[in-house]
């Protein structure tokens, strides 16, 4: 860590889940800033708000900058302790939760702890079903129950199709299944038969064909699979075949899963909240 | 939806990700109010912005009290057309984007939409790797290179260790096996030989034995395996050789994901922030 790092602290009563997403996306606006995070969680009592401060103190001391802190804390006796640490203390709650308080005419619960609990049972059940069904549906595995999915992603080999299939399902509660594309279905120049009558649902995915042959040779290297012309033969034929089909598709060279899901659930229509 | 329903926008020029994060936290906070939710995502132009303040105003009319904004818009242009909407707009980046360009002695990029952008291409691999690796190594499935996981999640068939893995690795970038407990390891009265000489990477998961054969009978139903007299000895032989292994667990009764993933990454100490 050099002397002109600055310590981003997330201190939270929870998981620090809401501090880190906030506080990520804002100094994904301030990139030439070099930082170093520190997540804080579960600081439920005096003495480790205390604690925390010293670590602040520590990490103040050893920069020439002071550092940022990203706080959630409902219990405002402690975030109270946090301001008297030599920061910038960007509060998440208190910032919010009078005028949400005063727009709702009400006070708020003041329960600690509370954003990533299971409130919502069957909510929460929804999505553990949709992570078990988007397991047994990964990689075209099972055909049994595919009419039950809600969006099918098909796509060549390591396009992405499996971590934003369970990104889908974990974070949406979306049924998702994926379903590969290969060399096979390029030559009889057919999709998959199990899909055919599913055009509905399929999402594609495609990636850059140089993109492609990277990920691939780190799997295997030196193989016909891995080749960056077997990468671009594959990535066109099925971009090809996709077209011809009317499926819409998304390109994951530059995506994050994060990107790739919230596009999804837009171009389907499928009106999910995050859960 | 009832006359008495808050609409709850949350409106982007991304996914929508840090809005409705951030709007969960501040919401649960006041659990009687009963809401709806509408997810106005990729909002990059003049035209959308306009497009959802209509949305929003339709949604006012419909309601006895006006809907509630969150809004993550980097364009302070856009910003501005929803504040025009007939509602309480809480402007999560006008808020902190001031103070920190204040403290940070810079501008912001103002770049739309980077909060879940695939900046760190390195950190976005290694994410990638360690779900695959999840993926290869989940319920026990292979021992190979067990040991390059950072923790080995351990417990009874259905107490949550594949998807919390699968947080692990995907939000935390935690190389993340997990291995099942079954009835033969009580009757030896054992670990699982292969665990053996892994257990300073141990973390166990419990869980309720009626909650268990609950969960157990949606896929089993009438079974031994689904038995409340079977999930009772299983959970308590299961915390009888955690606890004589020194393996800290964890009760996933009540717990979500996110709250189990932070409680592991702070009990094994791995530090890791959320990616």
């Amino acid at each position: 860590m050099s002397w002109s790092t600055r310590t981003v602290f997330y201190v939270s009563d929870s998981t620090g889940i809401t501090a880190q997403t906030l506080g990520h996306s804002l100094m994904s606006q301030f990139e030439t800033v070099e930082t170093q995070a520190v997540v804080v969680s579960f600081v439920t009592g005096v003495e480790q708000a205390e604690a925390c401060v010293a670590r602040i103190t520590t990490a103040a001391e050893s920069s020439e900058h002071r550092p940022l802190v990203f706080s959630t804390l409902v219990d405002k006796d402690l975030a109270a302790i946090i301001d008297r640490a030599n920061a910038l203390h960007m509060d998440l709650f208190r910032s919010f939760l009078t005028p949400l308080e005063q727009e709702l005419g009400m006070k708020s619960t003041h329960y600690v702890g509370r954003s990533h609990a299971t409130v919502d049972t069957t909510q929460y059940i929804r999505r553990m079903d949709a992570v078990n069904y988007t397991l047994q549906h990964d990689d075209g595995q099972s055909h049994q129950h595919l009419d039950h999915a809600e969006v099918i992603l098909v796509g060549v080999s390591r396009s992405g199709k499996t971590p934003t299939s369970l990104y889908l399902a974990m974070h949406y509660g979306i049924y998702a299944a994926n379903y590969p594309l290969i060399p096979e279905d390029f030559e009889r120049d057919a999709l998959p038969s199990e899909l055919a009558k599913h055009t509905d649902r399929l999402v594609g995915l495609t990636i850059d064909a140089d993109r492609l042959a990277s990920i691939r040779s780190e799997r295997r290297p030196n193989s016909r699979y891995a080749a960056l012309a077997s990468c671009r033969a594959e990535t066109i034929a099925a971009e090809r075949l996709m077209a011809r089909h009317a499926i819409p598709w998304l390109d994951s060279t530059a995506k994050s899963i994060e990107e790739l899901s919230a596009e999804i659930v837009q171009l389907r229509a499928l009106d999910a909240p995050l859960i």
